[in-house]
């Protein structure tokens, strides 16, 4: 009864090639000690270099990965070993996340952790990975998962209640969520094509990782965990 | 039907006088230009000082409050205008949040905002104050709300769903939920004395941010908001 759970298209890129030589680039990465070229690309950080040079404000928002996977690795259900969350970026990077990873709480901790990641490949580099990196696909990776059931939270799907949307997942063999890992706007029309059923289950947009929290807790309640 | 939500006794504080002169605390007020005794507590940079001079590895970790606040501003709840937060902190300060407020969702960014608000008591320091400091003991400000049903939520509660305790509070007339703002301890005593009932949710200690979560969503489904 494992829920996968992938967030999609979430805004985690490095830094591109465009922008890698704005002094809030070059300052940031000094003070950090990296190549421009290795640090994930970060709206708190590098917005006046991205606005400068017309890069989508909504790129660079690793935070909303991060609150996403905090949220769900602190859920009953991971600790219970019933969750099994995948980050896909939206330049088709794949992060694999081993459920018992303890992940940093600060920000900008996690992105630093993100980019070890990039850098190495997995995190740790040797002996087992609690982070991984690969490059995939959404619909590559929906196709190995294999589910019975892809189903999109998405403001341009059906009106439905998070608890019946999590009713019917948990009527599934192999479930799969798939959830926006950015803000502000809308799964390409690809990623929107994978899914099988898409649903809103607010009639506002409401943030990603609010939408894990209550994807989370009402799966768990649908398959009866987490009582006291 | 507005629920009172209080983090209580949250891990925030200035800086404590016994580390002030530590180089790791130094270095860090050097680089953010303010003077040591202006920073707040914050584990993951001065760790090292805290652990030599024996400070309470409890203790800085404004983190978990900014988690708290960012699961329950962003609810549909508070969207609504239905919730009221405050944070209450180990040294006997209240921060008050506006409903409307849009907090940074970088932690540093939050954290530089504390350091903000002890230094000028408001935020913005003229206009409408998004955030606000005073001091005031948790007993004071309890009494303050004048609440019908004070509710703690911890592990050394008895044992309650979350949706049954949403469904008990949804039935007093102005209910005040107190969630301990701090990571792997208990309330003091005065403040458990303080709670007319006190539930543990689930068998393990969840993570503050996913008990305010949790707390809400429930709250919302048993007055019947949120639905699409």
């Amino acid at each position: 009864l494992v829920l996968t759970l992938v967030l999609a298209e979430s805004s985690i890129e490095l830094v591109p090639r465009e922008i890698v030589k704005h002094p809030a680039v070059l300052n940031w990465a000094r003070r950090k000690k990296k190549d421009p070229g290795q640090l994930i690309l970060d709206q708190t950080y590098h917005y006046p270099a991205m606005k400068k040079l017309g890069v989508d404000p909504q790129r660079g928002r690793p935070d909303i990965s991060h609150l996403c996977l905090l949220a769900a690795l602190g859920s009953p259900l991971n600790l219970n070993g019933e969750l099994s969350c995948l980050v896909h970026t939206r330049d088709n990077k794949l992060v694999r996340v081993d459920p018992k990873t303890r992940l940093p709480r600060n920000t900008d901790r996690f992105v630093a952790l993100l980019e070890q990641l990039y850098e190495q490949g997995a995190v740790p580099k040797n002996g087992p990975h609690l982070l991984s990196l690969e490059h995939a696909s959404l619909g590559s990776l929906v196709s190995a998962v294999d589910s019975d059931s892809v189903v999109a939270l998405t403001t341009q799907g059906k009106s439905m209640p998070m608890h019946a949307v999590a009713d019917e997942l948990a009527r599934r063999r192999k479930p799969l969520l798939l959830v926006g890992g950015f803000s502000g706007g809308h799964f390409s029309k690809q990623a929107l094509g994978l899914a099988k059923e898409a649903y809103k289950i607010d009639r506002r947009g409401l943030d990603a990782s609010t939408v894990v929290a209550r994807a989370v807790y009402d799966y768990e309640r649908a398959i009866g965990i987490g009582e006291a």
